[in-house]
């Protein structure tokens, strides 16, 4: 008998069935990226009663756990047998779940009670007679007053659709209100009751269809932001919104396209009509924030770097050219700064630390990184220019975390051979962000790379060729790839990441400066980001993105900008919030450091110039 | 020495000028229709004293004034001159005085105070520095909020305007604010502030740019309702609006570029930038409002006749196409019933009838006359098919009243000869409705008709030629108009006005029953209609139009709905009692009374087929 915590599932073992099958015959997914041969180290469970009922460690387990995880209790769910007949209890720890993802932010999005900003009532009027001849929209509205106890408005598009509807549905109406204050949808009959959360980031943009009566998302859709061809960070997208007359509106279109886009393919896998979204929201650094809505973010590249907009506004979808219910609002998340925006209120909200009594650090990686770090009482932010690398881009064989997109890769210290997974399990096509981290850090680790960033070109293997600026390890050969390609990764690749970690990093040491905390005081980190499905903290902090914090204090949380996006339109309490959050929250100036150029330097090193900032991993590299 | 009353200007006057000379040079415009010659008589005035320093009365007055006014001491100014050197006092009757609808219209407007719903605000921000970096719009509607004292949303075409405005104006701002709610506008420096107020009718539109500081009318401008290619009454309109899927739209675009045509003329007159305007209020009969707005007014046809809205709404006015400032809204006035729309309300705003302790009535002819009867404690309303020939239609030489209308005729009844003004004393074009109700009665009163509306073709005059259907009268022969041709009234006009005014009297004759009031009763008598410049409440009366009601109690007020359109627009206060006046108006249905159609046929005759309705006119015909 085999329990499995934290699920409390009871499941009968077999003699010699490993951990991993059985977790899998009780309906629990354990990660297992290397397909249970104890390569990867992802099945990390605890043995928290029994541990005599199990088969001793492998030698697999023995490298890919420390001595003192074993003592723990840790082992390799694929390697550990079932070897006697008392009963035995496992945990599973978060890390170890797989589709974390999905699972942490259904939690975090469970914590509040759904109460959406629209609502559907089902209607029945008093036909008119010649006793009764109260106008159409004046009787409808006399009724939801009462209903609503308050003066209710009815939007211009619904309201002229009034008479045919009325007598369409025989006196019995579907109406979809708006915050208890406007009508903004009349049918004849019920309809299905959705909204759309879009995170709009700098070179993604991911949405989100939810069904707001049950809080599920119905269907998830991402593309790159159209964007991209007109410049990669905000600098250049500013730039070329600043030069040209119509160029605002060129961005504002492409951007609101590609969200058309986004509902489109949402709603085709759902089977729902573009009609049925009732609501938008919309999370997205201050600059996308203002191209979207078609104001110029021109002044936000000027000193002292303003938005032109920090709070909330709802406008109406229909005068953004957003195509869902004509009557719909957007509801965009209040931004911070100028560098930090609505995508950093989302991810505060989405994780919680506005509300923590410890202190905790937001990490969320992306073309631009925000940094966030503070507890109920303070929080600071930074945003650190880390480039588009995490998401493919500048990264000879980089990708977006797509089908056949390498996400994960582990390398064999003693024989240098790389195993790696893709997304959907596809035949591999490029590399994405957490794949890259992977490679680097197991690079570190089986001394392929120095600490300085440079290509071992005498390591003995096939896999690495060239040497100097030509240097380059094959990660996947051209035999099992889909265009019959070597994916490699460069020397140039290996650079654009340790620019983009250095500038996380040191955005992270400035702002724990500036709270006057060292890293064991940081209870919490949360690394955030779309760029992939899961990001492994253990790399990440192998590369030095993020300070030397013990690895049970760090999580990956996915999308989390997507997920606060979700909450606003789960909730107007979350509204609330984040406008409480966005008031809150202290902007630090990364620029007007001026420590910043020195320890950006040392932070381009591996994990860092300056080992005694990263003990553990100094100690792991050892 | 003259005193004119109620002016209270004093002259010195030279022996043997007349009273009109008199007046002229006090600066007193009395009416002159027939430029002193003794025909029109519309220079009627009362002597109140000295009435022995004048010549006495001429044989032109004998004809003009009754036995009764003579003795009353009513003089025609053109005749009276002076002959003693005691002082003289001289009543001008409101009929008597030029431009009287203006005079009398900005009367009725300044009983109110003005409150327009938009106000400008001049604005001085901090800039923006690294120890204050509020964002543009936050900092703007900060201020605002503290200048206001509440919560300030801000429109979303002007908010995209913020950054750059606030730098083009040096951080100095002019903001439109909107009831103290929201901000339409923002300029970088001070604007004009300007309203539109639009007089819907079914076959013509009018519109007034309005200085909202001054409360002046700038400009006006008027043109035949575009929809009239689609039909000339309501009934037709609406079988167009529901007869095809696109009708309404197109019926509604025509309506709006007719308004902005206006719109563009107004300002071009006035040298108003169309951005200037930022407030448009709108009164129309139920259907016109309905189409404008884009709602059909497919039910307003069929029983109970219910309209669609009632209440009274802020539209944006680039939701409906109007070019004005892109914050500003349309207000449209509240309506009464399907029959008995905006107008009506705005007529009894204009004429203050709901807050009169007398029994009043009013009546806004066109092509559906609205009339109103009641006082403070309750009013009762109705519509009556008219039909367009007061505004021109169906009438041979009938014309709206513009440059070269013939708007008023006067019949010597010895020589059956006709003199006549045209508008701007332009060239004869044809004849507007205040002309046609003239020639009517004044042909009545020469014995040229009789009260069944016969031509009388022996009569002795070149003028009447032709007989039986294919009588007319010649108003002015081809020598005297534009186009060379006489211009005539044909047995057929006749024949339409006679069905035209049958039906305003049968609505006002059935409300009286409804109300049990008496023709004496009733203490004031509003003719509003927006068909010509003055109407002639006698010779309206001679016709038979409105219950015989002794004439000092009649007002010919012009064009009400205007009139109430441009109060709404110049009071927030207006507003408010507009939507107490349509919730208080009952509307009493006349194809549901059982007497309509004998009613309305006895109203054919002219006055009335029983002329103890109408003793007053029997007494004058006779």
């Amino acid at each position: 008998m085999i329990i499995f915590q934290p699920h409390g599932k009871r499941i009968a073992a077999a003699q010699g069935e490993t951990l991993l099958d059985a977790a899998k015959d009780a309906g629990i997914a354990v990660n297992a990226l290397c397909g249970g041969a104890g390569l990867c180290g992802k099945c990390r469970v605890m043995v928290l009663r029994g541990e005599r009922n199990l088969s001793p460690p492998t030698e697999a387990e023995r490298r890919s756990l420390s001595e003192e995880d074993i003592s723990n209790g840790f082992r390799l769910a694929c390697q550990a047998t079932v070897s006697g007949k008392g009963p035995i209890v496992i945990l599973v720890p978060p890390e170890s779940r797989a589709e974390r993802q999905r699972l942490l932010l259904r939690g975090l999005e469970e914590k509040i009670s759904p109460q959406p900003a629209v609502r559907e009532l089902n209607i029945r009027l008093k036909e008119p007679s010649l006793k009764d001849v109260v106008a159409d929209v004046d009787r409808l509205l006399r009724i939801l007053e009462s209903e609503v106890g308050a003066k209710v408005k009815i939007d211009y598009e619904a309201m002229i659709r009034v008479p045919h509807v009325l007598r369409r549905g025989g006196w019995r109406v579907s109406v979809v209100l708006w915050r208890d204050r406007e009508v903004i949808s009349v049918e004849p009959s019920p309809t299905g009751l959705y909204g759309f959360a879009v995170d709009v980031g700098t070179t993604k943009l991911a949405g989100y269809l939810v069904d707001l009566r049950s809080g599920r998302v119905a269907a998830a859709a991402s593309m790159m932001n159209p964007q991209i061809a007109y410049g990669e960070d905000v600098i250049t997208r500013i730039k070329f919104a600043s030069e040209g007359e119509g160029n605002l509106r060129v961005l504002s279109r492409s951007i609101i396209e590609g969200i058309n886009n986004l509902i489109g393919e949402a709603c085709g896998k759902a089977h729902v009509s573009t009609r049925e979204i009732y609501d938008v929201t919309v999370a997205g650094n201050t600059v996308m924030h203002h191209i979207l809505l078609g104001i110029p973010p021109n002044y936000v590249a000027l000193m002292p770097y303003p938005a032109a907009l920090q709070s909330p506004v709802d406008v109406k979808a229909r005068e953004l050219g957003i195509d869902v219910n004509p009557g719909a609002y957007v509801y965009a998340l209040p931004t911070i700064a100028g560098f930090v925006g609505g995508d950093a209120v989302a991810d505060i909200l989405a994780t919680g630390i506005h509300t923590a009594e410890e202190i905790s650090m937001l990490i969320d990686i992306g073309t631009n990184t925000e940094i966030i770090l503070g507890d109920r009482e303070s929080l600071i932010a930074c945003s650190c220019a880390s480039g588009p690398a995490f998401e493919g881009a500048h990264i000879k064989h980089g990708m977006r975390a797509i089908s056949g997109a390498i996400e994960h890769v582990w390398i064999d210290p003693e024989t240098l051979e790389a195993g790696y997974k893709t997304v959907d399990d596809e035949e591999a096509r490029g590399i994405c962000g957490s794949g890259i981290i992977d490679v680097i850090a197991e690079m570190l680790k089986a001394g392929l790379i120095d600490q300085s960033g440079r290509l071992n070109s005498e390591a003995e293997t096939p896999r690495l060729r060239g040497d100097g600026n030509s240097a380059e390890y094959v990660v996947a050969w051209g035999d099992e790839t889909a265009n019959g390609h070597d994916i490699v990764v460069t020397q140039n690749d290996v650079r654009e990441i340790q620019l983009a970690k250095a500038a996380i990093y040191t955005g992270a040491s400035i702002l724990m400066r500036h709270r006057g905390v060292r890293p064991n005081d940081i209870r919490r980190v949360y690394l955030a980001g779309a760029f992939g499905n899961y990001v492994d903290p253990q790399n990440a902090k192998i590369i030095g993105m993020y300070p030397d914090v013990p690895l049970e204090r760090v999580r990956f949380v996915g999308n989390t900008a997507g997920s606060g996006a979700r909450m606003t339109l789960l909730s107007v309490e979350a509204r609330r919030a984040a406008e409480e959050i966005a008031g809150k929250v202290r902007y630090v100036e990364l620029g007007a450091d001026p420590e910043f150029q020195t320890e950006f330097l040392k932070a381009t090193y591996l994990p860092h110039r300056e080992p005694e900032r990263f003990p553990s991993v100094i100690a792991l590299l050892k």
